[in-house]
This record gives structure tokens, sequence and C-alpha cells, in this order.
């Protein structure tokens, strides 16, 4: 039995290994597209990420993967299992089952549709024709539906879904939290709206060449910890972050030129992201378990650094002078007070990418809510304008003047990711929660945040949170972590202490 | 018989473009890994690298390639294959036999050997022991000497090698072109080096910014015609061209900051690899037959852009106030004809990558006259050394003061690439060939030159040359192209005429 059990455990382990050598394969193609692969050779390329893929999903719903799957599924064989291989199991089963359990045929169909779905969305934007798109994303929600069928119900449809980016998330606990956050966050923006003591922000709309947003980009991202030898900085179009393996984490910007902060600001979330990438336990490498816990999960270390840190007055009290440094001409006469508030100014926006910290999450409460009604309460396709503008009304106090700006923004529901929304304010509970356990086991640090000393806190996160990878699940770390389940409390103080005193209410 | 065909073309086609695809990916890996890749990452790297060229290797080598390559191989298929087909049949063929004709195990033993062998070669050459090295150099020489017999013998022994890199080359073929050209080329160097018009070359020895030598260096590619939407250009230690697809041709440069002809030149050089690979017939692609003829054809569109057309007056006369542009403080007292002399210095040095257009030649005669020796003469290892060095004596006149300096210099032998060298000098001929009959075709060439208008010479060189790709061997081309065979003359006569006018002979 223990020669049988080591024989398959090593044919499951190489099959990983290539698993995962595609995968970095594929990461590296892609992430060539987007920071300067030559135009001529798009055509090829896309043919190489195709086959490529392709190979990689193959090996994952192989019929050898289904057998060794099964293996070690046996109750006795389990019991030989310690608790790294056991997750690394459930991983592999999770994936082969995400596949394996829709009928191929239609895997194929729900594909091509949602390639066409994608581009037929890009046109529905442009012109705002919600109707022109309707009958593609309909067709979209009815295959999720049957999937939904395939994959088993959870304790609702929705719960489906949430699980497939947020492990073990129901609806049930995700309407406990939102609901009490947006209690708490609406009065808060309307009080904030209403507040005479708006923040001066012109003096951020000055030109700042590429050179020294890079330079200062950098700079940030050394403060931080970020490790220029196991990765590399870029620009692209849409800043990312790309783990190729846990030596090698790469970040890419977008540098614009009257606007500093937005690339500043993309440089600290990417680099909190990466910073978890970088920072997982080198064992787990070869494991498939060497990647960030949760979308959640991951999120909130992209927003702890980029909103927590990188928002805070502490923060800007020490690096302000840096930023005079690296632009003397734009900042001479700015001190770090004022900057602290135009960076931190509250706008009811309609668009949830440029929105920011405080009414982010109640743009994604939004897309929460009307995702669980299409999957569980019988919304149609044809009604999510209505519903859409209704609520933006509602929570925000604001109506887009067309789909385009509204119902049709965001690309994900037109390739079918629902779920997916909800871990962007998952990841900013999470980040408050980390935080507020932070401050208790590190009393000093908002000291050390004005001395400049960053280290600690990327220290404490990696012995908390990096080093774990994906080896326990977000439930599991935030209860291991901080004594207790996710909260949404911590996130709606923080907001409520920062921005109360910002706008003196 | 029709039905099958058609399945059977098209299981190769498939075949071929999975082939082709991982070539992409490794091509890619590789790239980033000499131009930026972080340090922490090259681990894992590396096993990527090797899982891909593994599973290309598989394909290459399966019994499905074989079946059907058997099946195209029946004399009543043949006939229905057009020259296209036959050609890529052909190459599948030699490439399966390549690998396949060598019993296994045997060439398990050589991938490793040859691993360690260059390992132990770095070592050697740094302590200029080739008594520690030569162990491993004559099992390297043992294992071809085994494979030869596998691959079947040739004319003669080291023609099997010759045929690896310049296909239907023979040492017959060669050793009348190499004599004809040894037998002027040595009186010619020993003339120049006896004269006392020696160029003066001080005003190269200056500083210039990596951005000011990056901004010439693209102005160059620009003027030959470099498609920068089908590539880009990058730095690394080594230069090098990397063609990915034809619309993605890569080349990389390496900045010396006291020396400006050192990345002016390989710009040029890996210029003309790259417009090769980037105007080969786009219908080429996909079929195994979009790349270079061989590497003495390739080499020969390097070396007549680098040399005969980058090393010329007409080109000076045109660019050199180009030249003083970009580096006004280091160029405004010298002209364009004492610039032209100094970058055509030539002296007799040891090593071969530093030696210059003419002497270039005498370096590789060398080796090839050793090889011939090794692999079909009975010529031991452990007496290298000593040919080598009176080799060097009795051609260039300059004896190597240790073997790191003599015959440890290049890394080809210690990773068994017998046969290689050739290819380098075979390009100056193929070149000098070409340029001959471009003169007859372009009669007004130098004044084109010296107008800055080089495009016609790229068009000459795609439509004689970069179109076909591999779907003509060496041979057939230069004889489409110029009429005959391979004559050295053409080499030989150019060399002359430019040297005795440089030297005053």
């Amino acid at each position: 039995m223990d020669a049988q059990f080591k024989e398959r455990w090593e044919q499951l382990q190489q099959l990983m290994s290539k698993i995962i050598s595609y995968s970095e394969a594929v990461g590296l193609l892609h992430w060539d597209l987007r920071t300067g692969a030559p135009r001529k050779g798009v055509e090829a390329r896309s043919e190489t990420i195709g086959m490529l893929s392709t190979e990689a999903f193959k090996l994952q719903t192989s019929q050898e993967m289904g057998e060794l799957l099964d293996f070690f599924a046996q109750s006795e064989i389990i019991e030989q299992l310690d608790d790294r291989k056991r997750r690394m199991v459930e991983e592999c089963r999770k994936e082969y089952n995400r596949s394996k359990l829709i009928p191929e045929q239609k895997f194929k169909e729900y594909t091509v549709l949602a390639a066409h779905s994608e581009s037929k969305w890009e046109e529905a934007k442009e012109n705002s024709d919600f109707a022109g798109f309707e009958p593609y994303l309909s067709k979209i929600v009815a295959f999720k539906q049957e999937f939904i069928d395939y994959w088993g119900v959870k304790e609702t449809r929705y719960d489906t879904l949430l699980d497939m980016y947020e492990p073990d998330l129901t609806v049930q606990k995700l309407d406990e939290v939102f609901d009490r956050l947006r209690a708490r966050l609406v009065p808060l923006v309307k009080s904030i709206l209403d507040s005479p003591n708006k923040p001066e922000t012109e003096f951020l709309d000055q030109l700042f060449t590429n050179e020294q947003q890079e330079k200062f980009g950098t700079f940030l991202l050394e403060q931080m910890g970020y490790d220029f030898e196991a990765g590399r900085m870029d620009e692209s179009v849409h800043p990312f972050c790309i783990g190729l393996s846990i030596g090698d984490v790469r970040i890419t910007t977008n540098y614009i030129q009257d606007d500093v902060t937005s690339s500043l600001f993309s440089c600290l979330h990417e680099g909190g992201h990466a910073l978890y990438e970088q920072n997982i336990d080198k064992e787990l490498e070869g494991t498939g378990l060497a990647y960030g816990a949760s979308m959640g999960i991951h999120e909130s270390q992209s927003r702890l650094w980029e909103n927590m840190i990188g928002r805070s007055r502490p923060f800007w009290n020490r690096y302000f002078r840096d930023l005079q440094q690296h632009f003397p001409d734009q900042f001479s006469s700015v001190d770090a007070e004022a900057f602290y508030r135009a960076i931190n100014k509250v706008e009811n926006s309609l668009i949830r990418i440029e929105a920011d910290e405080l009414t982010y999450n109640l743009h994604i409460i939004i897309r929460y809510e009307i995702e669980k009604m299409l999957f569980n309460e019988g919304l149609s396709v044809k009604d999510l304008p209505e519903v859409w503008n209704r609520k933006y009304k509602e929570y925000l106090g604001i109506m887009p003047p067309n789909d385009g700006l509204g119902v049709l923004q965001d690309v994900h529901w037109s390739g079918g990711d629902f779920g997916y929304f909800a871990s962007y304010s998952l990841g900013n509970m999470y980040a408050a929660q980390f935080m507020h356990m932070m401050r208790k086991e590190i009393p000093n640090l908002d000291n050390l945040i004005e001395e400049g000393n960053l280290l600690p806190i990327k220290e404490w996160l990696t012995d908390k949170i990096h080093k774990y990878g994906k080896s326990e699940t977000p439930a599991e770390i935030i209860l291991r972590v901080t004594g207790e389940e996710l909260n949404p409390d911590y996130l709606a103080d923080y907001l409520e202490a920062k921005y109360k005193e910002i706008y003196k209410l």
C-alpha cells in the first residue's frame, strides 16, 4: 500500500509541476503582450497562448487526474495525507470538477458565446445600447444557471457562484455584512456630500513626466519591501500584478501625465498584491498552493497598502518631503496636510473604477444585490438598467445619464464572471480587520510609518498571511489572524473615523 | 486514397503547429531570461523551459510523427506532394532522424555529459587548464564519432557533421573554397600588418551614453527597414536576434560606454538577421519552413549589413553627419574618411569574436581544419593545443600566450557543436557573392547608399532570399540568385580591393 501511495503521489506531483510550468509560460506570454510585444506578432501569439492553455486544461481534466483524485479520495488513503497534501488534493478536485461536471459540448458552446458576448459588450457600452447587449447577457445568465445545476446548488443558487471566487462564502454571510456596512456608509456618504469642508485638489492638476513618476513609484515600492530581484515594473495600459513564480512577481503601472496620483496609488496597490506572492513559503512551490488564498484575501493586501497605509496621514507626514523632492516644481508650495486631504476627497461618482475608498464599497454592494436578484430571485436581464439606476439613486444619490455610464460600465458580466465583484469589498473588510489586529500587535505603528519604517508591516503580513499561500481558506485565515469571523464593523469604524475627521463632521 | 492523404496531412499540420507554438513560448522564456527576468525566478524558469522543450521534443520524435513520415515517404504519395509540402516533410524527417537514430539511453548520457562539459570548459578557460578539460572533450568527441555511425557516414565522417548546420555542404567543397581563400588572405594580412599606413583610432576612445547609443542604433535600424511593429530592441549581455514569429522578430544590443562601435555594428548585424526573418513569406508560417535556410545563409545577411554595407565608404559618406548629430561632443573634429578608416583597422588578434572583417576568416579556417583533422584524420584531442598554436603562428603570425586565449576560447566544442564554425565564413562568402550580383542588378547601388536610400537593398534581399525562408537549400539559393555555386573569389576580391586601398598597398 505504501509503495502504491508513494507512486501515485509522485504521479500527482509531476502532473502538478507540468500544469504549473504551463501556467508560468502562459503568464509570460500574456505579460509580454501587455507590456510591449510588437503588434504584428499578436496573431501567432494568440495561437500559442491558446495551444498551451489547452494543453494545461487537458492535463487538469485528464483521465489520469481523475483516477489520481479518486485514489486519494478513498477514506483509508485520506488518513495518510498531511494537511498540506490534503489541501493540494482538494484544490485539484475543485479545478477538476469545475470543468468536468459540465458536458464538454456545453462548455464549448459557452466559451464561444462568452467570447462573442465580450466584443458585443464593448460595442454596446460605447453606444449605450443595452437592448443590443441584452440577448447575449440573457444567454450567458441562462448558461450560468445551467452550470449551477451541474456544479450542484449550495445553500442558494448564487452561493455556488460566490464559492468560485471566495471559497465557502455564502449569501447568508454576505447579506449580513453588506447590510451592516451599507447601513453605516450610506448616511456617512450623504453627510460628507453635504459638508462644506471639501478638500482642495487643484494642485494635483499639473504635469508630471513619466520619468519622474517612475522614479517615485520605484522608491515607494522599495520602501514597502517589494523585492526587485524577484520582480520588475513595466508600463501597460491597465496596471496589473502577475506572479510567474515566487521568485518572479511582476507589476505594471500606467503613467498619466496630468495625474500623478493614478500611477502612485497603482504602484502601492499592485505592490501590495506582489508582496503577497513574493512572500509565500518557498516550500509551497510546485504544490499548486503557492498562490493567494482567494480573490478577496488578495485584494485585502492591495487595498491595505493602497488605502489604509498609502492614504493615511502618518504615511504622508513621512513621504510628502520625498514627493516634493521628486517633483520640486509641482509641490513646492503645498504641504503634507493639504495633500493628505486632496487624495481623500469623496465624490459620488458613477464609475466604479474611479471611485474613492469610501463610496467604492457602495458600487460593489449594488452589484452584489443585483447579481443575487438575478440568480436567486428571478430578476430578468431586461430589467437590469432600471434596478441599477434605482439603486445608484438610493445609495449614492446619483443617476446615470445613460447605460454606458451605468449598467454597461463593467466587463465582468459579459464574460460570465458573476460572484466576482464581492471580492473587492471583501478585500476592504478583510484589510480593515487585519489592520485592527496589526495595530494591537504593533502599538507604535503610526510612529513607525512616520519614521519611514514600513518593513514591520510587510513582516507582520508575511508572518500572518503571505507565507501560507493557498494552504488555508479565507475563513481560516481571518479567524486565525484576528480571532473572529469576518466583521464589517472594522471597515465602517475605520472609514467613519477617517472621513468624519477630514470633513469635520 | 485522397481522403486519407488529406487526413494525414491535416494531422502533420497540427503536429507542426504545436511544435511551432512550443518553440515560440520557449523562445520568449529565453528572451526574457536574457533581457531582464529577475534573478530569483531563474530556477523555476529553468524548469519551465525544460518541461516545454521536452514536450516539443516528444512531439518531434513521437510515434505519430514517425508514422506520418513513413506515410509520406511512400513513392505514390510523394508524387502528390507539391514542392513546399515535400520540403516540409524533408525537414521533419531530418529533425526526426537526428534524435531517433540514436538509442535513447545514449542520447541521455550525452546530454548529461555535454552539460557537465560546458561548465568544466568555463573553469578550464579561466585557468587556462586544457589538461583539466581534455578528458571531457575526448568523451564528447567519442560520442560524436558514435553518433556519426548512427546517423550514417556521408562522403567523409566530418561531412555528416557539416550537414547538420549547412545542408549538403561537403568537405570536398569546403576544402576547395577555404584553400583558395586562405591562399589569398594570408599574404594580404601579412602585407597589411607590415604597412606603415595604419588608420588612426584614438578618437573612438571616448565616452558615449547608453541613451545616445540607443537612439543612434534605432535610427540605423529604421534606415535599414527593420520593422519596429514586428519586433523590438532591448539590451542584453551578448547581442542576439530571435524570431518568435514572422511578426515578432526581436533583437538585442549591448552598450559599452567607451566603445560606440560595438553597439552600432551589433545593431547592423542583428538587424541583418532580423530583416531575414521579418520578410519570410507569410504563407510559410506554420509549415516549419518560416526560418532561415541555414546558419550560413543567415550569417550572410547579418554580415552583408554589418560589413559590406555598414563598414563601406558610401555608407559613412551619408551617415557620418547623423553620427555627428547624435554625438556632437565626440565627433565634431573628425571627418567621415577618418571614421571609415578607423572602423576598418586590421589587427592580428588572438580572439575570434574580437577579430576584424578580414582576419576573422582565418580564425574560422583554423577551426575548420582542426575539426576535420579530429573527425577524419585521427587527430587526438590531447594534441589540440599544439596544432592550434602552430596554425595561429602560420596564418596570423601570432602565438597565444596560453590556452585560455587559444584553444579554449570558444564554447562550441564543449557542447559538441562541431561543424558549426564554418557557417561564419560561409556567411562572408555568400554575402560577397550576393553583393556582387546586387551590384550588377542595381548598378547605382553606391549612389543610393550615399543618398541614404537603403530600402532597395532590403527589397532585393527579400525578393532574392528572405521570402523563401527554408523552402530552398543553401546551394539552391546561391545558384538561383547568382547563377553559380559558392565561389570564394568574390569575398577575396572584395577584401583585397577594400583593404589594399585603405592600407595603400
